[in-house]
């Protein structure tokens, strides 16, 4: 499967220990000639949702044989399972805590195994960092051309959950969340396609957000038609709908951050053929 | 013109989101022989300036035939071009909005092409992710060695601006500007060999800088020559003079930041030549 | 040596500024088939002991002929030497500061060099940033295979420091430090197998750590094996005890940080045995 090999990182470490580098460290040591990229590190500490997030994005971006791996493990060190997950362009190497969960849901068909063949790992596993003992290891291999099979069974008992999605209030409106803040603040609402087709069409009925301080009756097609200190809504490039503002933050104007509440109301038909 | 190809990143991104992750997937797709390098993803958010100076510093230490991808683009989605700026040594992608500004400034001849082969870009283009829709895609084939007259016509009214240069007060003074802090606290004010020849030669006369509550009159040649505490004026990396405090941040001492005015008084003769 | 050349970098440069990637051109520039891997660039300014600390962690994992290239340096520019300092399977370049102290600790038998070969570095030399100018260079050349014995003559009088121990306290107590805190807020302690072998044995003897607000009585195996709001040891993967709490941080619940004081008193005959 992999040419050129690729490994990427999204974990929880943060940049400023020795941690990425360590890792880094192991996967080189193993497969020389790999091409490591970072896709996150700054997920948010034992947050599996954010971590599901961040790779569910980036993934598919990547060259067909790329390793991916995703440490976001607060159960470091206890009976949850290392896992590799295989599609049909990629591996996953994750700690079996649902942090693939939003890749389970785009991906047909996901086989999914136990890595329990633990003479690939670096010994002795220290209990507090199986990143650098098993899932680096683990992710060289594969990416050096180790058929996956080798590493274990395969299980269909792995552990996955729902992404929180709107739910209907009454009659013509939805409650929604935000799912997290981005860098520019823009906030990233749990509002997709599927749970609002009307808004991601051609033509947008008339619709109001509420969101913390903020009412949001507009939608843009680009950062820069909002005024300043405008609130806006836009479709924004992960699939959600946003809520932004022009060269300033949403997050501060509306003065609220990740987990906040989102109300959405259409109007007319628009919303009867949604509700 | 490449031999290995390198791409390298300048935008701000930040590094908390996916967006640096997935650009690089896209990157690596099409062109899996790259070597990608990030000279920064934390120019401060919509600073078109910040990013100018950015990019300005790091290009030139890069071997010819590196590709520069530079995305501060508050004006993602509208009208502004997406365009290749080449020089002798490399090519720059980038918004056409300014960002290049202190590069146009430093090379004799630029070619500048407005980037419209679409065929190109990734399909759809999102409006609010160019950055990789269409500027990792065009990176990337230039970076394979495609030729950039494929992209698009040569194009001479792209946008620059003047950096902010130090104004003559009365007689033998000078009003300049803090053009960034960095990470250490230094104060990178925009006073060059240019304003002012007398501060950068071996001969430094009597001077005065007032900045925020800070009054310098000491040159120092390195910062380990400050005592402790001490606020004084250095010739900095970057070609600017620069205020600054062994082991500890002027920009505190001085109580001011990014954009403070920078008042600097030569005395006699030195003042007359420049003034 | 090397074989796919490797470059490690280390340094307090942070990654707001153009620094880090100045310095990768520099690299990429001399040696244009390396392989870049950041450690940290967020050692703590001028932290010399928070340098060595990271890269103690860290240049153990990498295959033999890497280059490890640490620049944490506050005397830049006066007469501490630029140096490398060479094991069996290393070099690392750096300033002559103590920044390897914890390394030269681990390796038996390491030879040092004067720097003083100076048509490898760029000219001319910024006295304001050695990293671009002197460490960059040399850290190409020998990745790109020049021999170490190149650069400058044997030294025996480099700079170390013993890293900071736990001292013997009343009888059966030791005082120790907090030598820092990892992103997930655990505290890494100072105390390690060789300074209380019995806490890092099968067996864990009663024992009391209090640090902070916090008084520990309880050694876990992971950090899941915490209740909600406990604060407990662990044997860190660092190869020191840590303060830790079960998804949350310690230094906030201990209400310290880095530099703080940590107190254990071992109880009976495990005390004796190691008092």
């Amino acid at each position: 499967m992999p040419r050129q090999p690729i490994v990427t990182l999204t974990t929880d470490f943060g940049l400023n220990d020795h941690f990425v580098g360590t890792v880094k460290g192991v996967i080189l040591d193993i497969c020389p000639e790999v091409t490591i990229v970072d896709i996150s590190h700054s997920v948010q500490a034992f947050d599996i949702l954010d971590g599901a997030l961040a790779i569910a994005q980036a993934y598919s971006y990547f060259p067909a044989g790329t390793v991916h791996m995703v440490v976001v493990d607060p159960g470091v060190g206890t009976a949850r399972r290392p896992i590799i997950a295989s599609s049909d362009r990629y591996h996953f190497v994750v700690p079996d805590n649902g942090v693939l969960s939003l890749v389970y849901a785009r991906e047909e068909r996901m086989h999914v195994r136990d890595i329990s063949s633990d003479h690939y790992f670096l010994q002795p596993i220290c209990n507090t960092f199986h990143a650098r003992d098993i899932f680096a290891p683990v992710a060289s291999y594969l990416a050096k051309g180790v058929d996956s099979q080798k590493f274990g069974e395969e299980v269909e008992d792995f552990v996955r959950f729902n992404a929180p999605r709107p739910k209907p209030a009454n009659g013509n409106s939805f409650r929604g969340v935000v799912l997290k803040v981005d860098r520019f603040g823009n906030l990233i609402t749990n509002f997709t396609a599927q749970d609002v087709p009307a808004l991601f069409g051609a033509q947008v009925p008339p619709f109001k957000v509420v969101v913390g301080k903020s009412e949001v009756t507009s939608m843009k097609n680009s950062y820069a038609e909002g005024d300043p200190g405008e609130v806006f809504a836009i479709l924004g490039s992960m699939g959600y709908l946003e809520i932004a503002s022009n060269r300033g933050s949403a997050a501060q104007l509306a003065g609220i951050g990740k987990g906040a509440e989102v109300n959405l109301a259409l109007e007319g038909s628009a919303a009867a053929a949604n509700g």
